[in-house]
This record gives C-alpha cells, structure tokens and sequence, in this order.
C-alpha cells in the first residue's frame, strides 16, 4: 500500500489540521460541569462537521442513558475484503483546575516551544484531531483509504463513560469491526511511541471516623472525649508498611508474578529518572521510593498500590484549638493482573472496619471498582502497529503498561471482542488533568504519520 | 455590713440591668474582625456611659499598642482603711460561627426557657453586667459601697489579650488593688457555683509533610512516589497510645501528682455524666474515654492532654484520585502544674521532629504557649468567696478547676500581686464560643447576689 500521497498531503496541510485542533480545543467541553453541557453539546456537533467534512458518512451523535453524546461516523468502502478498524477518542476534558496556575488562557490554544498548550489540547482532542488528519489526508489526497473506518468519539470519558457501555449495546453491530485503535494513552517519551498492553484497575473507599455531633473546644474537654482525628490516623497507619507495600493481609496473593524476563525488559527501558522526578515535581530534598532491582514501570505498571487522596478533620483554614467531631478520609488501591476487583475492595474495606479505632462510630462506604486490563500481543495487528510507529517515529515502540485505570477499554473489548491498539499522543510533559496541559507538537505530527502507515499496514 | 438595701434595689431593678445588657449584647463587637473594630469601640464607650452613669469616678478607655480599648472606671470613697476591689471582665465577643445554626439572632438578645440566649450573653457580658449591676444596686440604693472598687473591663480577650500586659504594666499604680475578681469562667452547674483555682496552659504546633510541588494522579505516579497522608498519618498515630496518654517520652515527668484527698474530693463532686456527654455532644454509641478510679474533673482539670485539632490533605471537597503533595495537621498539649510551657513545647517539637517519617521535607513549626495557672485558696479573701456565694445561691460553691486556657489571669497576678477570686455566671449549657450562646438568668441573679455580698465580705 503506498503512503506516500497522504504523508505529503499531511506535510503539506498539517498548519489546517493544527488550526482546526484550536477551534475545538475553544470549546470549553467540560463534561464533569453540568454548567458546561452546551459545551459538550457544541464541540460534539462541531467534531461531527469535521467528520462530515473530510466525507465520512453516516456521521450522527450516539448517546444512551441520557448520558453525553459520542460522535460516530464511517467510511466503509474500502471493500469487505479488508478489515474494519474502529477508531476511539473522546472530545470533553477535564476542569482547567485553578485558573491563575495556567501560563495562557485554558480555551485558547497556544503555541510555546514546540508545544501547544490549553486544555483538551493532548487529552484527548489532540488524539482524536490525530485521527481525523490521518483520515482526511488519505480522503482528500486521492488516494484510497486502505481500511474501512469507524469512528466513536466519546463525550464523557472524563466522568469515567457512565453511558458508553450502553452505547456499545445498543449499537454492536454498528460499531462491529476487526481492530480497534484506542487513543488515549502515554508514549513513553518525547519521540518514543508506546503501545500500552496494560492497564491497572482501582477499587476505593471512604472512611469516616466519628464522635461528636460537633467540634467542641479542647480545654474544655480534652481528656474524657475521643479524638477522631487520632482515630483516624492510627487507622489510616496501618494500612500500609513503612517500606510503601500494602499491609491489608491477602492483598498480594493474586498478584500475576512477572517472568524475569519481563522484569529485564522494563529495566532495560529507557528510564530517564532525572526527567521523571522533574514531571512528579518531586522536592529537592525529596527521592523516588523504589525497591531493589525494580524499574519504575515495574512498580507503576505490575504492583498495587494504596494511597491515601485526602484526610480531612476541620481545616487548615479553620483551625482552631478544638476537638474535631469527625475525621475523613479516601483510600483507593490501584490493583494489578490477577486481583479480583470485587475481592480487593471487600479486603481493604474489611481491612478497615476490623482495625477501626474503638470508641468511635466509624463508617465505611465502598466507592467502587474499576478492573485492570491486559491484552495479549499475538495477533498480527500488534506487528502492524509495531512496523507503523517505527515508520512515524523512526525508533522502535515500547511495549508498556499504564498505572492509571480507563473505563473505556474493558467495555469495548468485551462488547466487540476485537484486539485493541492502545495508541495515543500525550508524552510524559503533557501533564493532562493538571494545568497547562500540552501537546508535543512534532509527536502529534509523528503520531499522525504513523496513522498513515497503521491504516495500510492493518489493510496488508 | 448590711446588704438588705443594695439586694433588695436589685430585686427591684433586675430588669433595668437585664434591659442593659440586652442593650450590650446588640453591639457586635467583635475583636477577632477588622470589620467590626468600630463596633469594639462603641461597646467600650456603652460600656463606659454604664459606669458613669452609675456614679463611678475617672472613668475612661485604656489601651496600648494599637489595642483594644478596655474600659477603666473605680469608686475610691470607701475609706483607705478599707480595701480596694480590682473587677474584671470582658466586653468584646467572639465571630458568631454559622448564623443559620442560631434559633435567635445572635445579636439580639433574646428569652427562652430562663436562658437569655444571644452571642456574649454570657460570655462576658453576662459577666460584666453581674458586677454592674452590683455596684449600682449598692451606689443607688443608698447604701454605703463597703470597698474602693476599680473596674477593669477588657476589649481582646476573646483573641488572647495581646495588649493586656502592656495595659496592666502601663497602669500599674492606677489599678493596684488588695484583691481581684476576675469573672470569666464557668460555675460547676446551674445553682452550683465555682471557684476556679487552677487552669490549664497550651502548647502547640502545626506539622507540615511535604513531597510534591503538587498533587498528581496516583495511577500515574502511585508507587514510587513517598505518600505524604501517610507519612503524616503514621506521625500523628506516634503521639499517643491506644488508650489516650500521651507517648511523647518525659512529658509526664514534671507533672504534679494530685494528693488523694484532692483526687478524692473531685470524685465527690456532683458530676451528672449524662448531662455532660449531652453538652459534649458524644453520638449515641460513643463513651466518654474514662480511666479507673478518675473523675472527669480530674482527666480535664490535672492531666495534660493531647488533641489533634486539625488534619488536611487535599480535602473532602476536592478529593480525587491523586497523590497529595503535602499534608498538614495541628497538635496542641493541654499543660498542668508543674509543667514547664517551654519545655513541653520542645518536648513536643522533637517528638515530631524525631518520628518524622523518612523521605519527605517535614516541617515542625511551634506557634505558642500558654502557661498554667494555679493559686492557693489560704487567703481570707478566699472565705470571704465561699460565704458570700453560699448566700447568694444558697448552696456551697466547689472549688474546681478548668481545662482550658486562660491568658489574662498571670498578667493579671504577675503585675498586681494581689489574691484572685475567678468567678463566673457561665454555666455548663452556655455553648460560649459556639453557636446559640445563652445566661441562665436565675443563676445571672444568684451571681448579682452573691457580688453584693462578696462586696460586704470582703470589708470586714
């Protein structure tokens, strides 16, 4: 198959392509702000245009639940004796969080030493502007899109895709096809593409530790009265060692033991620690906590772990010389291949409640699960895709996993029982969810060549 | 000394004092607010407008250092043979907290059920009024005050009298006095009366755990990156044992042991145990923590005590699966005689310092102290107090002491030199600096009374 029209029609077009990623990134798509719904409204109508535009057809919103709408649209004639490939983005982003933290205005895409910086700008607008580019520069260049495509572009990825299992079954057959391109995931580096083939899940709770009906003043009556905030602390310290491992019994039993091999190959990775501390912002005076002979993406990718999000017993604010009435707090536990969620979420709740402080009403309340994934790298997809990245990147794709937990996969697969490429555009800078979000632009541009080259390796 | 007409004027005109402070209680002055500083200055000059309109001499405002004005005003005509009363109270008021959880308004003073319920009713309006309305039941019903009187009535103690000392040693000879009555604290019950003789001091200090310049998402990063909740969780769970004492090494040592008679004496004491968990607000299926053989006046009043009165990291509001960059708590130690301040405050510093977790930047920061306080009850001045209280409220007050911290009262004593009677008209239900703050009138009448009589007492 040759690429050679497109890929020169992308070079040639790429400043269109980048220009119309601004306009979307100006829509402010935040679907966790009820005050935002028109937004989400707008920049999926808005990426239904474009996919009209380029000569897609069949181009509607799909929502179910009333949840918010995904964009689909097709190209399907490239003939039934070649495969179909569905490609996954979403359109909504996250909350900008606080303002004045932003270098330029969220919603207004600009551009900075290579990266364009503005929320939605990486995750996932810049995914899915990669695939719409790829696409258009087969469709406007004359030459033949080597694939039938589907596209679904979520709208509520950043709310955990309440409504996209239900959009899945109630259009299997629509969105049927032979591999599935899923993009929004990590490279591994600036210039080293990933292909993410693991992904951790997470269970959480909350627990509260209470007293009284309302913060009395320690004066007055410290010495007779339980202290919630105490209570909770010696809780909360028991739930892990001193070393960082989980300290809930039973909870690293079902914990898949990683081949030796595999274990090399992630140290062999080219981990430039230096260059991660700087993205944890981690502390001067501060180190990574790391455990002998294991690479990071060991710890992050193939362990559990447990972190406590946020206490809360009065206030920093509105401290004052009391003895709190309550004690808060959220625990969530990033589970690994093979923990079962359903088993995990009842150990670390159970953990809790029989280690509850005495004296106190302590309530517990699971907040829920979220499966980890894996695929298998057989099928021959993995080596079009591993022979396509290597052609847009110029260096061989890593093999990686992913420490965070996405919704969206495991209800794809389960439902359309295709392999799927987990392939995205966001490099370790990126910093999506924080602000100044941006994209790596000459990574997009890759990202984009290598769509070219993956539409016509999968067609093979 | 007779007392017939001044009690009897009272009887007659408690109404007109009530309607006074009611006048008093709709000034919201309080000091803790820059924006209620002119408010702080209209209630000294109502308060001062009272004094002189009840034939008290040279009265005027006091302040130093860009203070709050306190209020001075004495009657000297008694005779130099007879002695000189020092009166204080407070007629500042503290933030009225969350209006909506008051039934009244809290700034317009209001009766029900026998309570006057109104922010300052009692604390100290309450207070300044008994002495008010005593030295006017005296001054206006003809009879002979039987001592020189000097009035001393303070704007800032509700945000720790900063300027007092100043005030007092600026003063010295002006409010020299053969003895004081301090009113502001608390009877041991409604119809039992209190003598305070002993407070406890405060030492405090927050602690910082730090490791990120800010949060990340724990799926990304949970693994190598140091916990900073758990860090601080496992600190704060260090400080005390499972059964409350205190586990800071020698910050018991100088702890004065309490004589049995004395420890023997508060377990006869009437407490109502159910009564006070109602007031302390313990939820139904929580206990008071009790250790054998110990009143609770004895916990609150002679044992120092630990209290986290604050933990945050992230917060409640804003949770989400992140991993904190910083967790931050305060501790405060109630102290008892013979506890040094300075020593326990850096008995607590190191502690912290010590048994801070490993592999973050901890910062410890020390933000004060408080002394104790304890006087000896030989002085007559003392039999003077329990005569004239047992006849105003017909019972025989209780020497007690008071868990909380009290600042005014050693530079009262350091400068002064002279005997100090703390006696109060809160009583148990008050809820001072919470929010429906109320007097208990009879016991506000009985305290009236018992200052006529004290007066008279403290003469022959």
């Amino acid at each position: 198959m040759d690429t050679k029209k497109p890929q020169q029609y992308f070079r040639e077009h790429k400043n269109d392509f980048l220009s119309k990623l601004k306009e979307l990134v100006a829509i402010p798509s935040i679907s966790a702000d009820v005050e935002h719904a028109d937004d989400v409204l707008s920049s999926a109508e808005a990426v239904a245009t474009s996919l009209r535009s380029i000569g897609l057809d069949n181009v509607k919103l799909l929502s179910a639940d009333g949840g918010k709408p995904a964009v689909y649209g097709e190209w399907l004639k490239a003939g039934s004796d070649r495969p179909t490939v569905l490609l996954y983005a979403h359109h909504d982003v996250q909350p900008t969080g606080e303002r004045e933290k932003w270098h330029s205005e969220p919603f207004e895409a600009t551009e900075r030493d290579g990266r364009l910086y503005g929320r939605g700008a990486a995750d996932d607008k810049g995914g899915l502007m990669m695939h719409l580019a790829a696409l258009a520069s087969y469709l406007e260049s004359g030459e033949q899109l080597p694939v039938n495509v589907k596209c679904l572009f979520e709208g509520e990825e950043e709310i955990g895709s309440p409504t996209l299992g239900a959009i899945l079954e109630g259009n299997r057959e629509l969105l049927q096809a032979d591999v599935m391109i899923l993009s929004d995931t990590e490279n591994f580096a600036v210039g080293i593409p990933g292909i993410t083939t693991q992904l951790r899940g997470l269970v959480y709770c909350s627990v509260l530790v209470a007293a009284l009906e309302k913060p009395v003043h320690s004066g007055g009556w410290g010495g007779i009265l339980p202290d919630a905030a105490l209570g909770l602390s010696k809780l909360l310290a028991k739930l892990t060692t001193d070393d960082g491992l989980i300290a809930i019994p039973g909870i690293y039993d079902e914990v898949r033991l990683l081949p030796e091999e595999e274990k090399q190959a992630i140290r062999e990775l080219p981990h430039d620690v230096e260059a991660m501390k700087r993205h944890a912002g981690l502390l001067a005076d501060v180190e990574f906590c790391g455990r002998d002979g294991c690479a990071p993406g060991e710890l992050i990718w193939h362990q559990p772990h447990l972190s406590v999000n946020a206490i809360q017993a009065s206030s920093r604010k509105q401290v004052s010389n009391i003895i709190v009435d309550e004690a808060w707090a959220q625990v969530g536990v990033r589970i690994v291949p093979d923990m079962s969620p359903e088993r995990s979420l009842k150990l670390l709740v159970d953990f809790l409640r029989e280690e509850a402080p005495k004296g106190f009403r302590v309530t517990i309340t699971p907040h829920g699960s979220v499966p980890w994934w894996r695929t298998d790298t057989t099928h021959r997809a993995f080596r079009a895709a591993e022979r396509a990245l290597e052609r847009g990147y110029g260096v061989k794709p890593v093999y990686m996993g992913c420490g965070g937990s996405i919704g969206f996969v495991e209800p794809f697969e389960k439902v359309l029982k295709a392999p799927a490429l987990l392939i995205g555009v966001e490099d370790p800078e990126t910093a999506a969810h924080s602000w100044n979000e941006s994209l790596h632009l000459a990574d997009w541009e890759k990202g984009v060549s290598s769509m070219i080259e993956l539409y016509a390796e999968l067609a093979e």
